[in-house]
């Protein structure tokens, strides 16, 4: 029998959709509620910590989006074999957050001018020094950020990537062919193929 | 035989407290090393990802804080005996994480003005936002964060305050009586308590 829950977040990708492809990865029945952002006052009180994404998994409400991402990972077998695996994830995991924060930053700066200069540091110094990182690690790896095989941190990079380009408007990974090529190899897993298809086309 | 490595960090306690505080629970035998700001230029291209702090372990470099909290807390048993314990130490810590960015926030702006507005909104909001909830969290798990049993969740907890509570010279802690217990608690710890006494001095 399959796993069941629901998530709710946003009508965005966002943090979310990291979770998204990985309970579609374990063919999990997962209720996809979201929530317009005028209307998050009415239930925000309702979350643990205030925020969003939260899951409610068999009676409880899970919430911090990596916190949740890793949990199910173990449940699929996407956390590698070794302690070492399981490590390796989670410094990838935490480094594509520290990426990931420059987007948050841009997102949020409601001074054009900054925000121009934001997107230059952005594109020119910022995605370059990470990307080209990962591009390394998963060159060593055969393929994989983690031991030549598939783990719960390719599926995290490619479904937040999906808010990272959305936000830029722009392919990220254009001259890093290891990392686009890991990108179709999760993109196309069985399960994630199909939640990629038919998941609600939103902004961000 | 205790677990040996090399810790690699600035002169302070920041995001490398935590980690001191789980060798030092475990009894390893941790080199402390530390350099100064200006030093890190010349160090900072041999770090994974050009950062601190680094541990040397068994031949490899790990990175990211959290996941080296959690790699060694599995090592000295620190987390849990469930996968749900594991997600519940995993959200705590991470919800930490939200709640010390604004500290990183209120330390790095350089606007006297705008840094005396966030810090009143960080004491006046922030702070009973997150500590009522950690608090609650303490209350209902029979005095720890998770599973009334000390995890690794608890000793991240007591570390990272030294660098927000270094931060703002004062006691973050006053009037959450359950936390100030569990404070105490993890800071009297066979191991921690000995790391305490004879610690650096620094500022933050």
């Amino acid at each position: 029998m399959s796993l069941r829950c629901k998530l709710t977040y946003f009508r965005a990708m966002g943090l979310a959709e990291p979770i998204r492809y990985i309970l579609a990865y374990g063919k999990a029945d997962f209720e996809d509620c979201r929530v317009d952002y005028e209307n998050f006052h009415q239930i925000k009180s309702k979350m643990p910590m205030g925020q969003l994404p939260v899951v409610d998994f068999e009676g409880k409400k899970l919430f911090q989006s990596i916190a949740i991402c890793r949990f199910f990972a173990k449940k699929f077998s996407l956390v590698g074999n070794t302690d070492n695996h399981e490590l390796e994830c989670d410094m990838i995991v935490d480094t594509i957050t520290d990426f990931r924060l420059h987007f948050r930053d841009l997102h949020f700066c409601e001074d054009p001018e900054l925000k121009l200069k934001k997107k230059e540091i952005l594109l020119s110094e910022t995605a370059p020094f990470y990307l080209s990182r990962f591009q390394s690690v998963v060159n060593e790896n055969g393929g994989f950020f983690v031991g030549a095989q598939l783990t719960w941190s390719d599926l995290y990079f490619a479904g937040i990537l999906c808010f990272m380009e959305s936000l830029l408007k722009m392919n990220l990974l254009e001259g890093y062919s290891y990392l686009e090529c890991l990108r179709e190899k999760v993109n196309n897993l069985d399960g994630v193929k199909e939640w990629i298809s038919s998941r609600p086309k939103t902004d961000l």
